[in-house]
Parts: structure tokens; sequence; C-alpha cells
């Protein structure tokens, strides 16, 4: 049987869980790649550093040289994550003539386009199915399996942490410090979990996944986005006796003048199967002309999904199927000029959710509904709970108001007018509404 | 840029729009293989039917040795239903230097093995992705997108005409005839359904699941399988009330001793992904040992999401990717042994749903129990409602049990035991039901 020699470039916990399955299902692996996948090196920063998983002698190395010098390594799991040193370390590589697999995620949507260049320029592959929702195999579905289809829109949940949180926050009533403490200690939340919760990391993802359904090039950076750090409990409350549940939802629609992308909180509503996403599970509900819609559901990280993914690509890069793809593709070609542009954010179209606390005197409401009025913003529904205590006249009450569709750019003027009203009091809340 | 000549051979509803897609989506077709997907010929039986299509002059013919002959054309969308004459031009077209894509399954469950074989001796490849549950590309998932994966279980929603029939039964109150013929009117069913209704249909798309997840070799006609024909719309009531849906599912559980296959109408609990799957959509659950739950949503049928499903297997094939995978996995081969053997079904474990009429009088329920307990089979819960009107000691009435875990043999055999006691009228529906 044929053998391919394959490296780990980080043995964290994801390159932990690569050697795992390379090591302990070689037999299984082979039946399903047709050839032996063979571990011959793990290049680590510390080799003193304990691990758990069991290496043959010889394999563990903290020399990227082991690698690069050796040409029976033709497959490398780059997994070091961050810009630097992963960035040079790839192109190390890729110069000494290996193909890549990687799930770093960060580093394509940062240096995507150098990084595919220069690969086709030396005849080398870089696959990145791990790079976005882990367990889901959404980067080979959109690139193979929905070739025949001109995709429509994406909307998903692709971060688990922000997931998990809300999840939490949702069914148990907690509030957001307590649940980050938690997620952190289950492991699920970085030990700074900014860029998951912030929706940097979403964004990311999303601009990788845009590029691939819409040949979009997109500075991640320039998506809008909104995370979940800022979520107030009683948005949940108020959302669910609506008949919606908040989650932090990636989106990307395909439209006549452009491709809309977006990362934000949003009311789903409950018995939907997005709405029903829970903890750090991902889903992605793709639409294409031809098939229809596809929903996808899968844990979003993980060691073992996300090396599933990652052996997946070993397997492809090792078969050739990685080549033939990554030569029809053209990913990330800095040649190539885009094929959509991004929609002004002002014109999208979305129904709204605001939330806002107003002195409970006569005329509050008719001022409100002038404002929105103006900006030709029709309500579609009102909640104002009696006030249980207090003082009636006094004490601000809170008001949520739902909207009938209309743009961001008139829900952020009416927004900011409304907030600067004197009967109201402290900001406006304004999330996202999707039916 | 490189032209790959396709031809269609069979022109019906999804040959239409396989024809569809390569001449209106030329350029994104093109885009998405590399190369330009040139439909050459497409083979007809009747050239003055009408068509949905309009085919540019000289593409339709009546004669398969336009395509035989002709060396320009390397990829075949083969097109015809049934077995016969859709092997022997399989057989033609292969033997004739072309690569196959094909949606019949039913051709493949019957005569895979022949087909494939035949295709490796000739260094042809054969793609089938459209072969089982049209939109949502199960095929290149379980093959490939999972391949670090030992597979655990798979569980579906495999026929859509049957999921149609049932979610119109629960919804509407409606009857299974009445719905069938709804579902005929609507181009949902054939005109004889008797394939998708009593189970044969997601037999065989089972069977062929379970070789690409298991290597198992399996005769669908060997898979125990119950259709949805002879569904009681008191039964859909019944499992309402006890919080479940019916639906037609087709399962495959890998356990040490072999693996479980079973089509049947199951009691799925209400909320669960699979039990919110309405009219002709597919859905299916895989589980694998390291990627965790993977769940898909999509259209199982139809014109367009089967065309989808063809076309990307059309440009896998041109592109050279069916090819890598086909010599790497080895399937349907004759010589090698079945990986994994079929579980006797009677020692299979689930929960089970009886409903039975009984004489109303004291002593029925403790005859019923005593044959459970001589089986060993525990009662969960037990509904039996008062009689409405009628005379109390005289009329039956309908008792529905719910058992706790066990062997198929064991429920097989005490309903047989139930229904044959005195103060038992008619037979005893058993289903089993999934958590």
């Amino acid at each position: 049987m044929e053998k391919t020699n394959v490296a780990i470039v980080g043995l964290g916990t994801v390159g932990t869980g690569v050697a795992r399955l390379l090591l302990d299902h070689g037999d299984r692996t082979a039946r399903h790649a047709g050839r032996t996948m063979w571990l011959k090196r793990a290049v680590v920063r510390d080799l003193a550093k304990p691990r758990d998983v069991d290496l043959p002698a010889g394999v563990v190395t903290e020399s990227l040289d082991d690698v690069i010098n050796d040409p029976e390594i033709t497959v490398v799991a780059q997994l070091i994550g961050g810009l630097e040193p992963a960035r040079t370390i790839m192109l190390q590589l890729m110069a000494a003539g290996k193909d890549i697999v990687t799930a770093n995620k960060a580093l394509l949507a940062e240096h995507g386009p150098e990084l595919f260049t220069k690969a086709r320029e030396l005849g080398r592959s870089i696959a990145f199915e791990a790079s976005v929702a882990g367990g889901i195999p959404i980067i080979a579905n959109i690139s193979q399996c929905l070739s025949a289809n001109q995709i429509l829109s994406m909307e998903g949940i692709l971060n688990g942490t922000s997931n998990f949180i809300v999840t939490q926050m949702d069914e148990k009533g907690a509030s957001y410090d307590d649940v980050v403490r938690k997620a952190q200690e289950l492991g699920y939340a970085e030990a700074d979990p900014t860029m998951d919760v912030d929706g940097t990391d979403a964004a990311q993802k999303l601009a990788i996944l845009a590029h691939l359904a819409f040949g979009a090039t997109v500075d991640w950076s320039q998506i809008p986005r909104t995370g979940i750090d800022r979520l107030d409990p009683t948005d949940l409350q108020y959302a669910r006796e609506l008949g919606y549940r908040i989650k932090l939802l990636a989106v990307a629609h395909l439209a006549d003048d452009g491709l809309e992308l977006s990362v934000a909180p949003t009311l789903v509503r409950i018995g939907t199967p997005i709405a029903e996403v829970r903890d750090a599970f991902n889903a992605i509900r793709v639409i294409g002309d031809a098939v229809g819609p596809v929903f996808y559901h899968g844990l979003g990280a993980g060691q073992m999904p996300t090396a599933s993914a990652v052996v997946a690509d070993l397997i492809d890069t090792a078969v050739g199927r990685t080549k033939l793809t990554f030569q029809t593709l053209e990913y990330f070609s800095i040649d190539q000029p885009p094929r959509v542009l991004l929609r002004d954010a002002n014109t999208l179209m979305a129904r709204y959710y605001f939330r806002l606390h107003v002195a409970n005197h006569p005329g509050t409401l008719a001022a409100i509904a002038a404002v929105l009025e103006r900006h030709n913003i029709s309500i579609a529904s009102v909640i104002q709970h009696e006030n249980g205590g207090g003082s009636p006249h006094l004490d601000p009450v809170p008001l949520v108001i739902m909207t009938h569709s209309t743009t961001e750019g008139a829900s952020r003027a009416a927004t900011e007018e409304i907030a600067s009203l004197p009967s109201v009091t402290g900001g406006v809340v304004a999330l996202r509404v999707k039916d």
C-alpha cells in the first residue's frame, strides 16, 4: 500500500486530536484514503511539556527544519494559531514543497490572498475545512457539493462560544459575566474571549464563506458586526415573550445591487431550526438557486470535531482531490477582480426590535411614534407592561417596539433621534429580527 | 478554457433540469468547474414529445449510438429509471469509455457490485450523489468530508413522498387515501406509489449509505422494512398525545455484534430535529466517532434539487475528483469481503408503542400485563380513555401501551400472544419509539 508521510506543526488541542486519529485509527484512515497516512513528525515548542497522546519515539521535535528538510514529508497540518509566526511558517513549508492543511481562520481572513497566490505559484495547495464551523464540512459543501448552484444566501451560527453563552443566559437566566466564567471553566471560551464574543471570529469565518460562495473579496473588518458582549438578559426575556430567541447570526444575502454581510445578535423565531441551535453547536442554512435550502448542524469547535476536519483534509490532499479543487477554483486570487461588491449597510432591509426606557406620562409614546413615522418605519407591535411598584409618573418604564421591515439607515437615524427625546432615558437597544 | 463534452441519456424531469442548468448557467458552471461543461447530446425516446427546455439544434437525438460513437463525449448523465434497459445502457456507455453520473438508486441497490466492478475493470467511474436524498449531498459527506471518522450511526428520513403523506395526515387529519391522491396531483407521488410508501425506496437508499459508511454489502431486500401504507391516523393522534410524531425512519446503527438496519414508521419525540422534518424534505443525522453528531436537512427529491446533485457530479467527474474517490474507496467491490454483518433483527433493542382494542371488563389489562411480564417487557405508560358512548362492558376500547426498552424478538412474540387473547379484538399495532 502506498504511504503518505504527514507532519503536524503545533501540538495544541487540535494537533493532539489529529495525532490521535492518525495513530489510533491508522487502519480505517488507510481504508478511507487508499493509502497509509503516516505521522512522521510533530513539531512542538517545548519537548518537555506533558501531552495527551503517546507519540512513537522520534516523532516529536522542536525543530521545524526536521519537517522542512525531509522530502518524504509531503503534507503538513499547520496548526499554529495567530498571524505570526504562523504565516511565515506556512510560507516556508510551501517553499519546501509541502501541501498545507490548516485550521487558522484568522490567518486566512487576514493573509488569504498572499498565501493562496504563493501556493499557486509554487504548485502547492492549502486545505482549510477546519477553519470554519469545525464539525460541519461547509467548505467542501459550498465549493464542491453545491457547485451547480448560485448560492443566494447563507445564515449561520458560526461562533460556538457566543452561542453557548447566549443559550446559558437564555435558559438559566444567568448573567453574562457568570456564563463567561463557566464557559472558560468548561474550555469553551479562551482566557481572553474578546474575539469570540465581539463578533470578530464570526466575521472572519463569514468572510471566508462569502469568498467561496460569492467570489467576494472581503476584508473581514469591513463586515458590520456586533457581538453578544453587551447583550442584556432583559432582551432575551422580551424576545421570548414575542416568540423569538436571540442568536449571534452571521448573514450573507446576495441581492441585485450587491452582497449583504453582517454579524449581529438577531431575533430568530422559536421553532425554526436556527433558533433551536443550542450551546456550542454551529449551524448554517444555505440557499442555492437549484437545490433550495440546505441546513447543516454540528459541533462548531472542540478537539475531535476540528481534528475530524483536519484529517479529512489530509486525506483529500494525499489522494489528490485538494489539488484539483485548488486549481479549479482559484481561491483568494489577488489577480481576480471581486465578482460582487458589498451593499451599503444603510440600505439593508430588516425588521427591528427596539427597547428603551421612557417616562411614564402622556405624550411619550406619541413622540416616539412620530419619530418613527418621520423615518417611514411602521410599528408591528408594542409591549409596555404595567409598572409593578414605584411612582407611576416618575419612574421610567421599559418599552419594546417591533417594527415592520425598514432599512438599517432609517433604523439607525430613528433610534438616535428617539434616544435624544427628553422623555427617553438611557440609549435605545436595536436588534434585527429574522422571520 | 478547456471543454468537457457531456451527454444526457433520458430527458425526463431530472434530465430536463440538468439540461437547464448546463444551458442556462454555462458561465457559472464553467467558473465552478474550471472548464466549459458543454451539453453535446441528449438522448430521448421520442423526438416529437414537447419539452420544458430549449435545446440547441442537433443536441436531441433518439440514437444512443450518437453518444456511444462520439469519442469527444467523455461524461454521461445516465438518467433512465428502472433496471432495464438502464443497466445495459450503462454497461454500453462505460465500454465506450464514458464516465457515468446517475440518479438511479434502484439500479445501484440491485446491480451495484456488477456495475462498479465493471467500471473499475474499464478504468471508468460512476458518480451517484443524486441517488440518495436529492438535495442533501450525503454521499460526498460520508465518503469524503467525514472520512476521518468511523460512522457509528445514521438515522434519516429518506423518502420524501412518505414524509409528505405522513405530514399531511398528521397536520390536516386527512386519510391516507386522500393524501396519496393529493401527493399524486402535486407530483410528489408516482401513479403507482408502492415503492415509496412500502419502504422499498428508503431501504434501497439505506443499503447504499450502509455500504459507504460501514463497508456493508447489503441486499436491500434483506433490510427489515415496514412502510407507511398501513398507517392508521389514530396512531398519529395517540403519538402526539404522548409527545411524539410518527416518521418513516431509516436507521443504521453499528454495534459490537454487527450492523442494525431497518426502515419503519417510528415514534420520534416532538421538538427533536428529525421530528420537525415536514412534507417532501429529507433529513439525515450522522454520528461519527470524532466529529460527533452532524445533521443534514434538505429537499429529498424534485427536479432542480436532484439536477443540482447530478451537475455537481458532472463537474466532479470532469475535474477528475470522482476518479480519485472511486479508485480510493473501492465502492461495491465483488472481491471485498463485507466488513460488517447484519445483526439478527430479533436482538435489536427499542422501546415500543402498542395499540390494541380490548374488551372493557375486569381482568383484561391484567392478562395483557402478564404476557408482557412473561416476555420481560416492562410498561412505561398506558393510555386508556373513557369510552365516550356505547355500552361500557360490550364495546371494545382502544388501549395504548408504551414499553421500556426491549428486543424486537420479545416485542414480536408478545404482540402475537396478546393478539390471540380472547379479550383482544383485531391485531396489535406495534411501532418502534426513538428517544
